[in-house]
């Protein structure tokens, strides 16, 4: 029960959702319910669920809705929302999917991806910038194409891509040598040997029983650590880092910073 | 500032909306919302601002959406959402209008309109049950419409109705006659002679230096009057009825029926 005397919504409230399918487990709507409150934003985030049949449908509708300002997008419509905004931003561009959209001032939508741009952030507020950095970066799925991207974009030297799905290795490679030429990417096996920071962008550490991702010789103390795995928020990845006296950044880091990144472009931070 | 540990809104939370145009004034998200979280129900109630050319779409979207249980239709829209609805509820279909509706079980939409058991609500909160009376009902516009047609489904005698627009009150006394043959429903001057109950459901009252709505004479102690007008709460015309030792009735306790009406409809009460 609050005993707040402002209401939780009113009339005026401006509204922005999280359209996924499922919903019910999604953590926006709480987090950034919270930081509007607190930053005295009359607004809230809720779960918005969308069936596949429907998604075309709930998506016009919730675009034509005058108080609504943003929606985040999660699984699995990062893709299939794409063709519902005006204008796509560079990261989206590049990646081929967003996770969030806004209302510009002229009434158009426009839309990004924050997975990248929030990895990103979590690392600087760690104390780590990649600039020139060799980074090693295992997993080439959604967050590992969206976090290679952003690493590049941010200047980083080299980075080296492994997945035991050797196709989607090589594709990330080829894109981001596309698209960032000063960048060297390449598929390679997971090494720590003249690495800067080693980046697990996999599940492996979510479960009980996990071990590392991969087979990694001696950690040096300048290697710094990063795992996109936000629970456990030690993983046995980041144990063994801490262990070398590794600098070390969890998942949790990367979603603050993807929640920081989202709220500045809602232009709210 | 809540100091509360559960979030205002999360994943799991049920939606509830209040559709219209304007859409900043009105009270029921605040209202519901805070309905919903003293009975312990993850639900909110939100604002939803559709222009009329949007109308169409923003309602296709809201029903898809597989979390919204029920949306509240406010001014323009109560006439337009009918065709919206696979099941119109039986007072909604007599009066051609409706501001509530729900999902069913079946993942149909049916809605209803509670103008009049909102009315009725407050009537028997304040002691006094319509059946049997003789009622004189001042105003003929959609708030006495639905109040005469909820009056004769309960079991009102007589109603005599006056509108200075002579053809709303004609229209509104021959579809009450139709719809209720057991209550005589007549056109006629306002009077409290021979009457029980005496009704304003026009305006007259809101405005400062408001009078009553029509000349009419001495009140006996025996008349209740009730009035539909909110803001004040005391209006000239319940002022003038406390005077004479009347029973009276106002317009908060009216809003507070229909919100309890609309809490059973959806299930929630």
């Amino acid at each position: 029960m609050s005993g707040a005397s402002v209401p939780v919504v009113d009339g005026a409230t401006r509204i922005y959702g999280i359209i996924g399918d499922p919903i019910a487990q999604v953590k926006s709507p709480a987090v950034f319910t919270e930081r509007f409150r607190t930053s005295g934003k009359n607004a809230v985030m809720i779960p918005l669920h969308a069936r596949r049949e429907n998604f075309e449908a709930c998506m016009r509708g919730l675009k034509s809705l005058a108080n609504v300002d943003g929606i985040l997008v999660t699984i699995p419509y990062k893709n299939m929302v794409m063709k519902h905004v005006d204008v796509v931003l560079p990261a989206a561009k590049r990646i081929g999917a967003m996770n969030a959209l806004r209302r510009e001032t002229d009434g158009k939508w426009s839309g990004d991806i924050f997975d990248g741009k929030g990895f990103l952030g979590g690392l600087r507020s760690s104390g780590l910038d990649p600039k020139g950095l060799s980074i090693m970066l295992m997993g080439a799925g959604g967050a590992g194409s969206a976090i290679a991207d952003a690493l590049a974009d941010a200047g980083a030297a080299a980075i080296t891509i492994f997945d035991r799905n050797e196709h989607k290795c090589d594709a990330l490679s080829r894109t981001i040598v596309q698209s960032h030429p000063n960048c060297r990417a390449s598929a390679g096996r997971p090494r720590v040997e003249a690495i800067d920071l080693l980046i697990n962008a996999t599940p492996v550490g979510m479960a009980p029983g996990d071990g590392l991702p991969a087979e990694l010789g001696l950690f040096g103390k300048n290697l710094f650590v990063a795992d996109i795995v936000a629970c456990p928020e030690i993983t046995p990845l980041l144990a063994r880092a801490k262990e070398s006296g590794c600098g070390t950044m969890g998942g949790q880091a990367m979603v603050a910073g993807q929640s920081d990144a989202i709220l500045r472009f809602f232009g709210l931070l």
